[in-house]
């Protein structure tokens, strides 16, 4: 597979070192600042990267959106995130003459892990919920962006739910609808995100690690590889 | 709910105790032996109970199949193990005239985890996996037959699977339809179960815990509660 | 072993249930309302139990302190909270004569997982740590009084350390002070106790599971078989 | 600090992208294929290096046992595994005229659960305990090295031990001795050991996660740094 990257950024970074490994070629990438030197030859549109087979993006919305605008025939990886209602009506646009591939997300695992959670929300309505994330001491937000995903998820498939952050000053038993939010903060964790079900006498629980940033690299290169093998239209995880 | 119990052995006392607990009333039990002292009334024919709404029965072929051969209309909830082909059979049958509920795993945990690994297995078929089971020191054979099911679901589901049960002889590296398997036996754990996906840089792990042998009488109690209130047919988790 | 019950609450008919199981016997009982029917003989002063070879006590500072001061010469396993140096002080005068155990927590491994923290905290001074419970949905307080335990321990071993319970409005990176405490809730956790050491790449974790409120009643019993061997004296699990 | 690389394979290629990161300087390498080309000048003789200050060696006893026989002057951090006797009696008469550090597994983090286990085994005694390591399924060795060590750990503290590898054709309870000995294998886990204890009605388990084998070069850089400031000796991770 031939790569046209769009940006250069750690992420990028690691799709061109990943790419390789799996012996596939980075024909060039699509910088802002093209007076920096950089390890592959820079274009500047789309349509200049005549080899390639497919374009990876992990960029921002301004180098993004002005190069969706131009004229090109190659399908798209797209990973940037913000602006993400006009981005997905770009490319959803596109889409009619191009295969293209969107997630904000790009960890496999973590999609899986919200299809899973899907299927089993429904199985254990009388299950009480709680939600664990874990990540590296230097992490500012909490909770993570992942589980706050994860909580919708929960949501929309429950009658009742409210989040519940802190219980150290309650003194009253939980309550039905309450799905407690732990962030556990240490070291260099990657990210680990955990659902717990607890019912009557037993508990279900499902977790998910992360060991490297990588996932999100090599979940853009498998999307990729896949996509280029698929007719013209929107791709998301839910449907390649 | 007024219940009639077939069998008294160790589970159907458990049943008793906590159908009481949550205010049903036991009207009797059928049991083979029945010139021992008992707690509760003595029934030999299941129509005999005439107050019942409900029969559970935890008990063994021998007894059960007798019974089912005899007139009564009475909703069943059917817990023994054996002869499992002869007694779905003959209970198809009778679910024309009555409303019957058959499980060889009264734990609703383990079934909503073979129906979450039903979801999960064609989403991750590029990971691997790995199965563990846990239970008390006394337990004799070895994996447990809920792992046994569990492996079930997976091959169902996968093109090539194959347990490896020891691999500390080996010296090459894992082919990929291995599944391993795992029996930990310790102290009294009750059960856990917990099937890992290993993919690359992430893994998802989903695990059941069984905290008490309770869960198999309450969810013997909980499809009673649910099978009275449904009509004539044959009922198992996947459609009550 | 012939034994006493101080109390017949909850706890001390778990003991009774226990205590028979494995061959011990129950020779009475010493209770406030002694009116009620028990199926033990009751006595109204501990050196009324003439035969007993030990006495175990989980009842309340009002009942156990009147008794202290009388005349006996039995072995006690004291478990009762409240009014702690008080006991204790009462205890200690006590153990010149007669071997003495006491408790605030009867549960062996709690005591053990303090004890390996106390092993681990000073080998993992770079780590960050936090402390996660998990309990069921009817427990008013958080976190657990064992959490509270294990925090004194890890505060009496570090230079610093700052208890943080919500992390979802701050927008800083963790400060090595920190413990985060998280306390999940529910279904019928037993209790769960959690220990997070995270350091650069790696992690330790240690975790103690209950799985039954048998674990109390198990402790004062294990205790009264050790005790009954032991000179006068007071003992704790740190030296018995 | 100013280092000096013996060997420059992928462990100490990983240290030297570490210790610049941690601004460090690696003032050369010893290698014994000097005619590729590589990124630090190359000497000889440890006495080359006149700059450093320290020598950090993941290389093999062929060319580490020919150099320590040379003269020099040089505080040295050795991780070659392999003739392990014959390194450590040199190293330990080197040790009277310069600091040295030895370890065969440089992760701090499994020094720390060796320790910690030799505080858990002897209060644990009554407790089973069974042994889980998990790695990347392209590992040929089960189990691995680790957890070797830590049975070894186990089998010095406890009076009775057997491994057992395999129970699924075992129709036996557990006996008190058995450690059991699992061995995980999927996608790309860097590595994990879990030990654990199981009671009556509880269970007390340590588990430690590596998430990148920078762990090793981290060790060893970590060691380095304190070594330098020790006097002359001989110094592992039991006395640093």
């Amino acid at each position: 597979m031939k790569i046209l990257l769009i940006g250069f950024g750690a992420m990028n970074q690691r799709v061109a070192r990943l790419a390789e490994e799996k012996k596939h070629e980075i024909v060039g990438i699509i910088v802002r600042n093209s007076e920096k030197s950089y390890p592959y030859p820079t274009f500047e549109h789309i349509a200049d990267a005549t080899e390639a087979d497919v374009a990876i993006d992990f960029s921002n919305p301004e180098l993004l959106l002005s190069l969706l605008d131009e004229d090109f025939n190659l399908p798209l990886v797209i990973a940037t995130t913000g602006e993400k209602e006009t981005i997905i009506s770009k490319l959803k646009e596109l889409s009619n003459n191009v295969p293209v591939f969107f997630s904000a997300n790009m960890s496999y695992g973590v999609h899986a892990l919200t299809k899973i959670l899907e299927a089993a929300v429904p199985l254990l309505q009388d299950f009480d919920i709680e939600l664990t994330e874990a990540h590296h001491n230097k992490k500012v937000d909490a909770p993570s962006g992942t589980l706050v995903k994860l909580y919708d998820v929960i949501e929309s498939l429950r009658d009742y739910s409210t989040p519940v952050y802190d219980r150290h000053e309650i003194t009253e038993k939980r309550s039905q609808d309450e799905i407690g939010i732990h962030s556990v903060r240490g070291g260099t964790i990657v990210g680990q995100h955990d659902v717990l079900f607890a019912g009557t006498d037993e508990t279900i629980e499902i977790t998910h690690r992360a060991q490297s940033k990588d996932i999100f690299a090599n979940g853009a290169i498998g999307a990729a590889e896949k996509l280029i093998q698929n007719k013209n239209g929107f791709y998301t995880f839910d449907n390649l």
